[in-house]
């Protein structure tokens, strides 16, 4: 039995992920593309992993700088996530508070979190690539955590707090 | 500047993903673990890779069957998922509903979606694996979806249908 790409690619759609601005600077220029394939491997040391395919413009210039900054995003950053995926009018880093921590790749100041990471090792499978990085440098502001999550091909915007189950007042409400 | 296991994870504990049952059946006996690290590749071919702590005991049979399977899990299934995390008083595969594909790793009949995948290689990663997994059956039950996301150390059930927001009528009302 057989899995087609399609097949593949639709139950795949059912694997809910975080959206993160993936970018990068340094000799290559600054370039960035929107991605969830975004994975921790372990806090010893601090490594994630980020698959990107080998026809992305941003995979080359992450492979020549060196570099790469994981920026998680929230719901408010939705037209921002469009216009790193290639959509949209906005252009990429048009928008959006920039700033730099260690490797000089582009950090976005008010990310849920952002990981700036050395690339440690590239391993090509079929048409992508999984980028091993390190990450050396985190900025995580101080506010209340919110997120937005690609599942069924939607953002869907996502808070800390779980939802009240069928409650219509509000938590905490003193009586 | 270093960044502290602590304070990785806790930037880690932002980055929202899906939760799924990883399963495995065969020489080494089944077995299987709640994880969130996993990670589509490429669909060409169809190919994603999960990392597991090497000192869990679900490492050694992934790696002796050579098999694995990645099972997507909804809201309807946090006990399983904290079964399969050591936690409650439920035992692993007690309950659910479990069936096999091609591999012979356990399949749970009403996940999101399931990927049964034969493990091609494996790259340690510090105190982790990262084992590449290539899918060669699929299961995806034709029902409304949706899925549970692991978010700021939460469960987060999610719907596919995205949130009204702020409306209180249904959608596709007609007037």
């Amino acid at each position: 039995m057989d899995v087609s790409a399609g097949v593949f690619r639709d139950g795949m759609s059912c694997l809910g992920a975080a959206v993160s601005l993936i970018t990068s600077g340094g000799p290559e220029g600054r370039h960035g593309m929107t991605a969830s394939a975004v994975c921790s491997i372990t806090d010893s040391p601090p490594t994630l992993l980020v698959c990107v395919n080998q026809k992305n413009r941003s995979h080359d210039v992450f492979n020549g700088n060196g570099n790469l900054c994981v920026n998680v995003l929230a719901g408010r950053h939705v037209a921002l996530a469009e216009a790193f995926a290639g959509r949209g009018d906005a252009g990429r880093f048009e928008t959006g508070d920039w700033t730099t921590l260690e490797t000089g790749a582009p950090v976005l100041a008010d990310a849920v979190v952002a990981f700036d990471c050395r690339i440690m090792e590239r391993r090509a499978i079929g048409t992508h690539s999984v980028f091993y990085a390190r990450v050396v440098a985190l900025l995580k502001p101080a506010q209340a955590a919110e997120t937005v999550i690609w599942f069924d091909r939607r953002y869907h915007p996502l808070k800390a707090a779980p939802p009240e189950q069928g409650a219509a007042a509000p938590a905490n409400q003193r009586g």
